[in-house]
């Protein structure tokens, strides 16, 4: 990556330059499906280290790697894990590290020593989903499937929708997108979106918000958390929930996106998923192509 | 598979015509040990996706895959995966579809809904033993095991013993041995096996049983499901469990099979797994290369 | 391995010879980065069996065997596998061996039984670290790491300090370190370190054993064996733990090492791991290096 090294912690990291660059890796790797990719750095092993759980993402980044004929190694810290025996994250991450891998993708959870710790490290890392504040890759696909839908973000309008301040996808999607020149609607509530008051764009109603953007983008609540926020399943449904009624409001050129995994009912109806504006299964598979692109490119930077 | 599409769901996909390649594929790939295998598509990447628990089959299909000299993506839904944040097991299905694999294997519990989505799929999918109904590669490694032994299946005896019923080796084995023609015989009773009461071959002992057989196999039941049928793990082993006695009884061209893992005392005593007799072994040995014959089949198909 | 066929189950297995020569080319992938590493065995596929939490060894294994150009299969048994079904380890070993994998590496609990079984199997073995009496590569990369340090081991003094008699790294690095010529020191007590009264250096005070030693090894203790011995961590760490304060007696040609994973303040102070002295997250690169060595050779030697 262009602004501070190799490895990709931040999304505040990218350059539009960068971004656009990757865009492109990932648009060709789309059309040729990988095929005859150059095998210049397959001696290389990156290594995958999950300290939370994900399906998604994980075997998005194990795909990229494969499709680049890479064979990543894949460490879930759990029960069968050595934290088990009274070990740190941060010293489990520091044993991983001198083992020398050629690039580490790690998700972890809020803590400001790893992500010292990684930032000052020479291998490549890329953030694969830490805490509530970044998932810079999810942020990259999310953008990539704007691009490949409208070929542009200048004056393109995003609405995220529901708990936004529990969401790194949100914060990472409000930076990286207002970037690009796009803009951020939110329709949330006051202690679901604090830190985001001074958003342009927000709305009172779900209609109005609908009305207004070009795509739709409920968030997954953490469930968890509901009930400090005086909220039930329900009560945020009722409030937050695209529903199969909402389709009809909706005009052919507004796509709805969703960062998965989906709370059916809660954030979003299995029938919005599945409908003809929908594009979050095209967001999965672009995930592939966009992760790949970004290894391609730390790789080959490496390898030079 | 010829029936219908690249997949194999279910046993009666399997012509006789494909039983037959596929086991000559496999009996050229045990004499050979995988040896000078054509590299055709060694840029496709398998997916293994188990929502329930396994290690002999999760274990084959991986070494299957390595000695074609594929790198599969080994998915364990559980703890560690998104359905913690409630997504269902066909979301996460989508998802990892979207992610186009060239090949998945699943294994999954009895769903309707999981079955009619990957019977609608292009990309070929292998049913890795789901539910109680379905287990086409156990059948397939069963047959093959048979078929190097005696070299044909016309007018051969196979004996299943125990819990037919809740058994997906015993439908899927039942199925595809009689196709093949074989004769299956059973020694249950009335509740473990019905479903199966039209059955030709129906034994009231066990000695009667084990006389006409050429092929005994064992079957393992569900001890968590012993209470519903009236048994303990004690009554049902002294009707059912193959016993070190059993095995003076049996002439030398007599096998015992056993899809494994068995409970042992219960359905078959460890004298009798490591006699002679026993093909236990050989079947997961077996079960290797069947199913490599499998994968290639599928695969040269697809990058025809 | 010279010693009792291909696998390396015992310490006392390695001779001297041996030794040397995995030092030799651990030497040479560590100053290579195994850049221009011949493809003898690209086809082999080993297989790692962890019965028991890992993740340092399981990760180094799996390294060294992707930096060969290997592809492991990784298995962990635990509630995702056949155990739940109620095979034992040993019937899961069985049939993991019938898929004849090219090398098998695993770590299981004490058990009689497995290891006779390993030790009749013509498929080569590593032991990964087996209940309290061996690790063997653990003992290679320790012994290494002093081989690096000082070139010798002939009257180097080697520091072992707390728990002695549950730990499978003392056990294999006292019998290993004294055949290359080393003395082994401990400072123990009664109770922790019984079976091994003959030693000949034991030390009364941690001062006097930091004074003889070159290397001081402080051991991970179990602490849920504290209570059975008297000791809580607080009183372990009291009498055993390598603090900050101690390391104004070390002279800068002392080293200190730990088998990991530590146990923070308990027997070694997170000061003392990142010290100048350190050379623990050398011992956790050397074992990519050792590891990678040990498996080239067994590999090289059946593919020969």
């Amino acid at each position: 990556m262009s602004k501070s090294g190799p490895s990709l912690l931040f999304t505040h990291q990218l350059s539009n330059e960068v971004i656009f660059s990757l865009f492109e890796k990932a648009k060709l790797y789309k059309e040729t499906q990988f095929h005859n990719i150059p095998d210049s750095y397959s001696g290389a092993v990156p290594l995958l280290l999950f300290f939370e759980p994900s399906t998604r993402t994980k075997v998005s980044f194990q795909m990229a790697m494969s499709r680049l004929g890479l064979k990543p190694i894949m460490i879930d810290v759990n029960e069968q894990s050595s934290v088990v025996k009274g070990e740190t994250y941060l010293d489990t991450l520091k044993n991983i590290m001198a083992m020398k891998p050629d690039l580490l993708v790690v998700r972890y959870g809020e803590d400001k020593e790893i992500t010292n710790y990684l930032e000052a490290q020479e291998t490549p890392v890329i953030n694969g989903g830490g805490g509530v504040s970044e998932h810079p890759t999810q942020a990259l696909l999310d953008a990539f499937t704007i691009y490949e839908e409208y070929g542009q973000f200048q004056n393109r309008k995003i609405l995220l929708i529901g708990d936004i301040v529990h969401s790194r996808v949100a914060s990472s999607n409000i930076h990286l997108l207002t970037s690009l020149g796009a803009q951020v609607g939110l329709f949330s509530d006051e202690d679901l979106c604090k830190d985001y008051s001074s958003q342009k764009y927000m709305f009172e109603t779900l209609a109005q918000a609908l009305a207004w953007a070009d795509v739709i983008m409920p968030l997954r609540p953490q469930k968890e958390r509901f009930k400090q926020y005086g909220y039930s399943a329900s009560s945020y449904a009722e409030k937050f929930c695209l529903r199969q009624e909402h389709l009809k409001m909706l005009r052919s050129d507004q796509i709805v996106m969703h960062p998965g995994p989906w709370n059916e009912s809660v954030d979003i109806e299995e029938a919005v998923v599945n409908s003809e504006n929908s594009r979050i299964f095209q967001q999965v598979e672009n995930g592939v192509y966009v992760r790949a692109a970004l290894i391609d490119s730390i790789l080959s930077e490496k390898h030079k």
